[in-house]
């Protein structure tokens, strides 16, 4: 069916000729391309909600850096938007939302979202297909309800999450309650992209790494749990939880396919903890890349020594950094192609 | 020598009646006392400057919070202003350096600092030991050399220090020779603060997590190793590497008293780690301290249950946030003292 479906069969723990690779954020700034598709948008939101310009620099990389799959641009921050919490995009700043979410009465204004609600995404994700013409799978995408909160709680992006944190040691059962409302906002959402042609399906939660071991199981992994259960039997699913390395023994649990690392995390250490049933993927540091092409070629190298070509995708541990060259990710991208 | 020694004896692995406890930012914005003293002066370097006020500030949260130490009040950023790159301090942004160091002739320009260009914190330290009698032990402090480092490159805080990073890829030679010179000036420091009576030194690993393991013992590992060789033979050491949960291994090899731990860390996984011959220090996450009485005391007994009370010192596992309620620290504190 694909020209290319490495990426697929590597989720799914099928045997591979090489490596599969893709880079978090590879549909950005660092394109000279996005940037000019960007700007036929009046703003950031607009970009988002406009399926011809989101699929254009969907492919981009596919195109100029060789990438074994493409993600669906888009925003995390979608699914609160849909739930009735408006955002904008403040440049060099992040979101920024006018409304958040403080009492009772704020979580029951919600508004339980479904496909339809992000039909703009949906169709963004058929034109894509359209475009692709199955040379390589696409990855559709969500936050992490935990994530998402702390987002719609906090108001905006911070280096502690203390605002979203003290709301979940003040008041636990209204965090479960907006937990519960985002939980079944994505499951609708995440099932409108598989429809629609999203092959694999990939969980962002940006925001572990501020919550302790304990908080995480309880107001992160419970709910990343159900949305597995609920896609994955639809499509392979990916969780990618920033910062937890506190939970890699938990979610090795989740049903999951694959499981995605930052740069901290030592790869044989994973291994072990995680067990060979999943595919991991990760985990460059995205600062690697500002290196001379001797020493990407190491670390491309480094990585498949620590990780093995079976059930591995190979990725950053984090999105590329705005000002990164975009040269030095295709050596990147060419280096681990070769391997 | 002191009406209260727990803390140094619990650091030297001696037997203590009671867990001792004190809190990172302990000196700061949550006691109004602080506040009033910090508005005699015109600015944030005018009070770190001014020994008599941070006398005063240091000594509070003995007689108000009750705790075990003092630390003196000061900034990590102290030891770059002396080497040569001064900096301000933005309200609610943080610091701010106007040179930063991206060259050889930067590092060139550097001075290696020694006690005599920071007389204002010797004789903070001077002073604060008169007022507090030997109620308790005062602990001096440090920032390690990468989390300096970190600051002097980057001329700022940031979520992800991607340009100190790229210093280490494009320019690692350069950056051992800043890191040596920033370690030579803290040794300096360091053997200042205890001569003029700091009883413990704890270094400041904050940046710590930003670093894989790998560029982590390189860059950081190494130049705290060199601190604690000079310094462990004069007062006990405390390592704070904060988000560094990869390096526990490491940091059990240094020649230092006291490994304290962030909360994401869990109790028995640093313990197993780091093996019995150091005392940990932690790791309360501090919006711990948003919720009511009855948890912060359930949070306090899981702490001294899951540490012993042997080998350990109650803390948190980051700094105090400003908007936290005293009564709440004040109860913490009281909490940890009645186990």
């Amino acid at each position: 069916m694909y020209q290319n479906d490495l990426i697929l069969r590597a989720a799914k723990g099928e045997t591979v000729e090489r490596v599969p690779v893709w880079l978090m954020r590879q549909a950005g700034r660092i394109l000279p391309e996005y940037r000019a598709t960007r700007s036929r948008a009046k703003n950031f939101i607009e970009f988002v909600k406009t399926p011809e310009l989101a699929c254009e620099v969907t492919v981009q990389p596919v195109d100029i850096l060789g990438v074994d799959a493409a993600i669906i641009f888009s925003d995390i921050l979608v699914i609160p938007e849909a739930m009735g919490l408006p955002y904008q995009m403040i440049e060099a700043k992040g979101p920024n939302f006018e409304k958040t979410i403080k009492e009772q009465a704020d979580i029951d204004g919600l508004h339980i979202a479904d496909a339809g609600d992000l039909d703009y995404v949906i169709q963004a994700i058929r034109l894509t297909k359209q475009a692709l013409n199955n040379r390589v799978p696409l990855i559709g995408f969500a936050g992490a309800p935990w994530t998402l909160m702390a987002y719609m709680v906090e108001g905006s992006g911070s280096k502690t999450f203390s605002q979203a944190k003290k709301f979940l040691y003040q008041h636990p059962q209204l965090a479960h309650q907006l937990l519960d409302k985002i939980t079944q906002s994505t499951i609708n959402y995440l099932k409108g992209q598989v429809a629609a042609g999203a092959d694999m399906i990939q969980i962002f939660d940006s925001w572990a790494g501020v919550l302790g071991p304990d908080q995480y199981r309880e107001f992160s992994l419970r709910y990343i749990s159900r949305i597995c259960d609920a896609i994955e039997p639809l499509a392979p699913v990916t969780v990618f939880a920033k910062d937890a390395h506190f939970a890699l023994a938990d979610m090795a649990k989740l049903n999951c396919n694959t499981i995605g690392l930052d740069w901290t995390i030592n790869p044989q250490d994973a291994r072990i903890i995680i067990g060979s049933g999943k595919t991991l993927q990760g985990n460059a540091d995205p600062c690697m890349l500002y290196a001379d092409e001797k020493t990407i070629e190491a670390e491309a190298k480094k990585m498949i020594t620590a990780f093995g070509k079976q059930r591995y995708i190979a990725n950053l541990g984090h999105g590329l950094y705005p000002d990164t060259d975009k040269n030095k990710v295709k050596y990147f991208v060419d280096c681990i192609k070769g391997m």
